[in-house]
C-alpha cells in the first residue's frame, strides 16, 4: 500500500533532516538510506520538483529541505511522490451513485482517509525527536560518517543496494 | 494504495454475492464490474486458487463463493490478491532496531495496521445490506439483466472496459 518509492523518499527526507541544515550529498543519502544511486537520483529530482528539497551545486553542495522539518509532514512527502488515491465519485460511473459512494467504495475510501489523516498528523521533526525510541536510520548514519569521510562517492560495500 | 486489481476483485466478489447463490458467469461478472474479460479471467483464477471462489463448468456453470458473504471480509479479498505489506522488522536491517521499529517505520506500519483492522471489520454481506445507502454495482446489475439475457457473452457496449 505504501510503495517502495514513497518509503525510500521518506528515508531520504529523514536523512537530510538529520544533517542539521548542511547540504547532504547524493552519495551520503544513498549510503545512509541504502537506496541505489541511479534510483535515488530520479527520486531526488521529484522531491526538488515538488519543492520539498533544493539542490546546491559545487564543492559544498548537496540537498537541503526547503522548510523546517517541523513544518514537513509524512503526508507532504507521500503527496509529492505518489498521492493517496481517494475515491471521490463512483469508479463505475453509476449515475445514481455519483459522489454518494456505495458501501464498498465508501469503506475503501474511509481507509484511505484514515491513512491520510494519520500521515498529516506527524512531522519529520517528530519522527526524529520521539522520546524513548530508536532514531531513524541511526546506525547507517554512523557507518557513513566513518566510511565516506568525503573520500568517495561510492556507498560502502555493506550498504550498497545495487 | 489499494491497487486496481484489488478494487476489481472486490467488485467481482460483491457481484457474485449479489447473485443469490446461483453460479455467475464470467460474462455476467465482466459486464457488471466493467472489468475487461481477459483481465477478469486471470483475476478469477487467483480468487479460485485462494479458495474464496469455486468455478463450475457447463451450461449452468459459473463462479460461486466458497462461503457465505457474512463470513467473508474485505480483508479476505485483499489478502487473496495483494496482502497489505506490514513492516515487521527494520527494512534497512539495522541491528539495534530489529523488530523495535524506529518512529518512521512504526508510523508507516501503524497506518497499515489501521487499514487492516478496518477491512477485517467489514463483511461482504454488510456491504450489501448497509441500511440507507445505495447498493454496490446496482445500476450495472440492472443493465446486465436487460442486456445479457443469456444471448451474448459480450458485455453491453456502454459497460465495456476495452
Amino acid at each position: 500500500m505504501i510503495s517502495q518509492t514513497v518509503e525510500y523518499s521518506l528515508r531520504a527526507i529523514v536523512t537530510i533532516a538529520q544533517h542539521g541544515g548542511a547540504p547532504c550529498t547524493a552519495a551520503q543519502i544513498s549510503a545512509i538510506t541504502q537506496v541505489p544511486g541511479p534510483f535515488l537520483s530520479k527520486m531526488m529530482q521529484t522531491l526538488v520538483r515538488a519543492e520539498l528539497v533544493t539542490s546546491k551545486r559545487g564543492l559544498h553542495g548537496g540537498f537541503m529541505l526547503t522548510k523546517d522539518a517541523s513544518e514537513l509532514t509524512i503526508l507532504d512527502v507521500v503527496d509529492a511522490i505518489e498521492p493517496l488515491k481517494r475515491i471521490r465519485s463512483c469508479p463505475l460511473g453509476i449515475a445514481s451513485h455519483g459522489v454518494m459512494l456505495c458501501p464498498l467504495h465508501r469503506h475503501l475510501d474511509n481507509a484511505m482517509a484514515m491513512v491520510e489523516e494519520s500521515f498529516r498528523g506527524v512531522t519529520i521533526a517528530e519522527l526524529l525527536n520521539e522520546p524513548g525510541s530508536v532514531t531513524p536510520l541511526c546506525e547507517a548514519r554512523t557507518l557513513t560518517t566513518i566510511n565516506l569521510g568525503g573520500a568517495s562517492n561510492r556507498p560502502p560495500r555493506d550498504l550498497r543496494a545495487d
